[in-house]
C-alpha cells in the first residue's frame, strides 16, 4: 500500500514573535510526506526544486524514509521560496514574499513506478497541475486535495474541474467560506460536497477540524498547546497524518474517517512544537499513540443521564 | 435544591444581516433563569428593571418558571438598554448604543427566601455588584460568574477580588487572553485559574467551549447549525444550562463538569434559533436531551488501535 504526495518542496524563512530561521526545508510536499512515512512504509514524493537545493534537505527527507524517485531538479531554476511573519497570537500570519521560481513551469511527470499508488495526496498546487499528476496515476483507490484561497480567485472554473475527481478535500475554514460563497460552515459544505468530493475537512487552526460527509458531521478538537513555536506546515502535516491512517486502515468508513483526522490532528500537534519539519524527524510511534489517546480524553463526553429535574 | 441568578434585565435591539427587532426582552439574567428552569424547579432570579419595564415581559419571565421576587422595580428609572449589530457572519457584533439607566445605581438586596441558595450564578456586572450578592447568600455550594471587558480594564483590582470568591469563572476567548494579558489560551487558564476559580469555562462561539481545572482539559464542540436566527444571550443560555445540569446531578467531579458544559452548549445552541429568548419558552425535555446526544455523537472518537504500519 502506498501514499503518493504531490506539492511544493520549498525553502520557507520563517518569522515568530519569539524566533525566527531562515531557509529551512519547506513545502507541503515535505510535511505531507514526512508526516505520512510515520504510518505507512511506501511514501512517493513528486515535486521539483532548483539547483540550489542542498544535498542536506535532500538526505533530510530520505532519512525521513521519502522515496525521492519523483523530486525532479530543474537546473535552470531556483527552488521555491517563501517567507512569512506570524502574529503575536500565532493564529494569523503575513506573507511577506513568495518566489515561484522552479514551480511557474512545473509539469509533473510520474515515475513510472508510482502510477500504482493507492492514495494520492495532492498538496497545494494550480489546480491544473493537480489533474495532470491524477491523469498519471492509474486508478487510485482515494485522492486526498488541499487548495488555497489564491486557486479559488484565480482559478475557480479550473478548481471546479478537480474537485469532480477528489474524494476528500481538505481546507480552512476561511477558504470554505470563500468557495462557497457562504458564512454559514455548515450551509458550505453543503455546497463544497455538491461539488464532487464525498468528504470534506475544514481545518480551524487552534479551534481543530469538521469532518462533513453526506449524512454526518464530526467535531475534532485542537490539542491545547502551551508552547507552539512554528504553526508553519500544521496543515499539511495533518493530510499526511489523515492518509497514513487511511492506508493503515485499509478502509474508508466513517469510523476510520474520525481516527484519520485525529492522526492528522495529531501530527499538526507535533510539527508546531519545532521550526520547520524538525519534530516530524524525531518522533516515536509510541509518542504519536499517546497523544491520539490524549486526543480522545480531551474530547471524551460521559454519557448522559436522562432528563429529569432535581435528580439530586 | 435552588439556583439563584443575578444579571441584567433588558430591553435589546438586535440586528443581524437578515432580520431585526426592537426592544425585546433580553440581559444576563432573563437569558440564565429560563435556561436554568428546564432543569431546575426553584430557579430565582435578582435584577433591576424600571417603570417602563411591561407586564408581557414581566408574564414572559413568569410562564417561564422563574422566581421574580428578587425582581426590583426602580419606580423613578428606566430599564437597561442594548443596541447590538451582528455583522455577516454572525461571529461578531457591534454595540450601537448602551443605556444603563436604572443598573447606574442597582445595589442588590437580596429577599430573605434565597438567602439559602445553593448554587450563584453571577451575570456579568460590576464585580462589586457580585460581591454584594454573594454576602447576602449563606454559604452557596458553588458560585458561578461570568465577566466582560470592560469590566476587565475599568474594574481589574474589584474583579479579582470577586474572582477569589467564584468557583466557576465562565468567559469568552477574547476575555481570557485580556484578563491574563496572554495570548496562548492553555497558559492563559493556568494564570486565570491561580487567581482563584477551581474552574474555569472558555466559550468560543461556533468553535464551543474549553473547561479548564487544574489537572484536566476538556473541549466541546459547538453545535453545527444552518440556521442562526440571533446569538444574543448564547453565552448567558450556556451559563443556565451549565448550573442547570449541576444543581440537577448534585456532584461537582469532572464527569458531571464535563455533562455540564454539554448541556450549557445545548442551551446556547437552541437559543440561537429564534430572536430573543423565544426558544427558550417553547424547550421541551425531549429535545434537550435528543440534542445533547447529539453533541455525544458529534464529538465521539472511536476507539484507536495501536499504532503499526500498514495494518491494511
Amino acid at each position: 500500500m502506498s501514499i503518493l504526495t504531490v506539492g511544493t518542496v520549498a525553502f520557507d524563512s520563517i518569522e515568530t514573535p519569539f524566533a525566527s530561521a531562515e531557509h529551512v526545508l519547506g513545502g507541503s510536499a515535505s510535511y505531507i510526506s514526512l508526516a505520512a512515512r510515520h504510518f505507512c512504509d511506501d511514501v512517493r514524493l513528486v515535486g521539483v526544486v532548483g539547483q540550489d537545493f542542498p544535498d542536506e534537505y535532500r538526505q533530510t527527507l530520505l532519512d525521513g524514509g521519502v522515496d525521492l524517485e519523483g523530486l525532479e531538479v530543474d537546473p535552470e531554476g531556483k527552488t521555491f521560496f517563501w517567507h512569512g511573519r506570524y502574529h503575536y497570537d500565532m493564529n494569523e500570519r503575513d506573507t511577506l514574499e513568495t518566489q515561484l521560481n522552479v514551480l511557474e513551469t512545473f509539469d509533473p511527470t510520474i515515475p513510472e513506478s508510482y502510477a500504482d499508488s493507492n492514495i494520492v495526496c495532492l498538496g497545494n498546487l494550480e489546480p491544473g497541475v493537480q489533474r495532470s499528476v491524477l491523469e498519471q496515476v492509474v486508478d487510485p483507490d482515494y485522492v486526498i486535495a488541499d487548495t488555497m484561497n489564491f486557486w479559488i480567485e484565480n482559478t475557480p472554473d479550473s478548481l471546479r474541474t478537480t474537485l469532480q475527481e477528489v474524494d476528500c478535500f481538505v481546507i480552512n475554514d476561511s477558504e470554505a467560506r470563500e468557495l462557497a460563497d457562504e458564512p454559514n460552515l455548515v450551509t458550505a459544505s453543503d455546497h463544497i460536497l455538491d461539488m464532487g468530493p464525498d468528504t470534506l475537512i475544514i481545518k480551524k487552526g487552534e479551534h481543530g477540524a469538521l469532518l462533513f460527509t453526506e449524512d454526518s458531521v464530526f467535531s475534532a478538537p485542537a490539542y491545547p498547546l502551551e508552547d507552539i513555536q512554528d504553526p508553519t506546515g500544521a496543515g499539511d502535516a495533518f493530510a499526511g497524518g489523515l492518509a497514513g491512517h487511511l492506508i493503515r486502515a485499509g478502509s474508508l468508513n466513517q469510523e476510520s474517517l474520525r481516527r484519520a483526522v485525529v492522526y492528522g490532528s495529531v501530527m499538526a500537534s507535533f510539527v508546531v512544537e519545532r521550526f520547520g519539519p524538525a519534530r516530524l524527524l524525531d518522533l516515536g510511534p509510541g509518542e504519536i499513540g499517546e497523544r491520539a489517546q490524549s486526543f480522545r480524553d480531551l474530547a471524551a463526553i460521559p454519557s448522559l443521564v436522562p432528563l429529569g429535574k432535581q435528580l439530586a
